[in-house]
């Protein structure tokens, strides 16, 4: 490879490869199997684009994709954790995610590396619009996958066998700080939560 | 859902969780399972981000981006094709697609609909700058995946099983038309062959 500066960069993207092997707690929304990270993030991104009307005026959706391709990265070196996790969990996995940013992220050229950490940190941090609106998204998908259904029936199977003790007011609760600032989406989350309820796939 | 147009893009957000069960003929870097087309759009829209500054100045990154969440949709009712596929296979694929697209993008509001198979569109027909670069990017990829090795020595299997035929000159041939306008990646693209032929993965 002859040039130094491109040569990093796709040795990014090749380690970044990895992040398609990091398993996430929620099936795909057939259930057939568990949904992987690097999948994950395309989803958002979709979501992205294909909700930015219920983001804040103003919001830069450029910026928010740019945070959601980015925002699991860190997951290659850590692994992902359920919504649920006990806070001690929550505490070793925020150590373990810095370490593994770092690592990663010093495969770029500099600048490019303080670029991309950047990113991380913006959506870790949760305080701008668009990491906020990209946390919103992040929130929804798997409620999604797990309790939503087609317009032609498919889904809304549940994700009884992982966590059974899940009940409609505690994932509204671990939800609420998520989502409640874009009201259609908090609605349209209530919304899929009740009708699963009523489906008999939750419990209230 | 109290609220149709919501509940009528969280139904396409839905149907489009089918990509992540369309399987390429690309493996994984390291070589475990073939990869997804979900998983694959994520990666792609990363290598935007990271490769922006390979792309002629003025190139719009974020409607590359746009162009690479949506390009593959289509194949969740249509598949995937080798980029070897013969003629005959690539027409009727076209013909697939097309219908598959209509089909999908007709379960958004109307507005939206119209501007998601302008997106779609616009990376078939290849004519603007965001499309070609795009579609360097998911020429590239593949390449990077099946011979590439990162700086550790990780990867750079090769696809002798699936497609034991394919020699370096017939995938320059076949990639030319793609890479050849960014010539950083066309090079890096030709070196990646150079070392899988000295490494002895593919043929010359
Ligand atoms: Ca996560």
């Amino acid at each position: 490879m002859p040039d130094p500066r491109l040569a990093a960069q796709l040795d990014f993207l090749l380690t970044c490869d990895r992040l398609k092997a990091v398993q996430r707690t929620t099936r795909l929304h057939d259930g057939s199997r568990f949904e992987n990270s690097a999948e994950h993030s395309w989803h958002l991104a979709l979501m992205a684009l294909t909700l930015a009307e219920y983001a804040p005026a103003g919001t830069d959706m450029e910026q928010v994709m740019r945070l959601l391709l980015v925002h699991d990265l860190v997951e290659i070196g850590a692994g992902d954790l359920h919504f649920d996790a006990a806070a001690k969990a929550l505490n070793q996995q925020h150590a373990a995610e810095a370490q593994a940013a770092a690592q990663l992220f010093a495969l770029l050229p500099e600048a490019q590396a303080a670029e991309f950490t950047a990113l991380w940190q913006e959506f870790e941090a949760r305080h701008t619009p668009e990491a906020r609106f990209a946390r919103a998204l992040d929130a929804l998908q798997p409620m999604l996958l797990t309790w939503g259904q087609t317009a032609d029936g498919a889904g809304g199977l549940g994700c009884t066998e992982t966590f059974p003790e899940l009940t409609v007011q505690r994932v509204l609760e671990l939800k609420r700080s998520a989502l409640a600032e874009f009201p259609q989406l908090w609605q349209a989350a209530e919304q899929l939560l009740r009708e699963a309820e009523r489906a008999g796939v939750i419990k209230p």
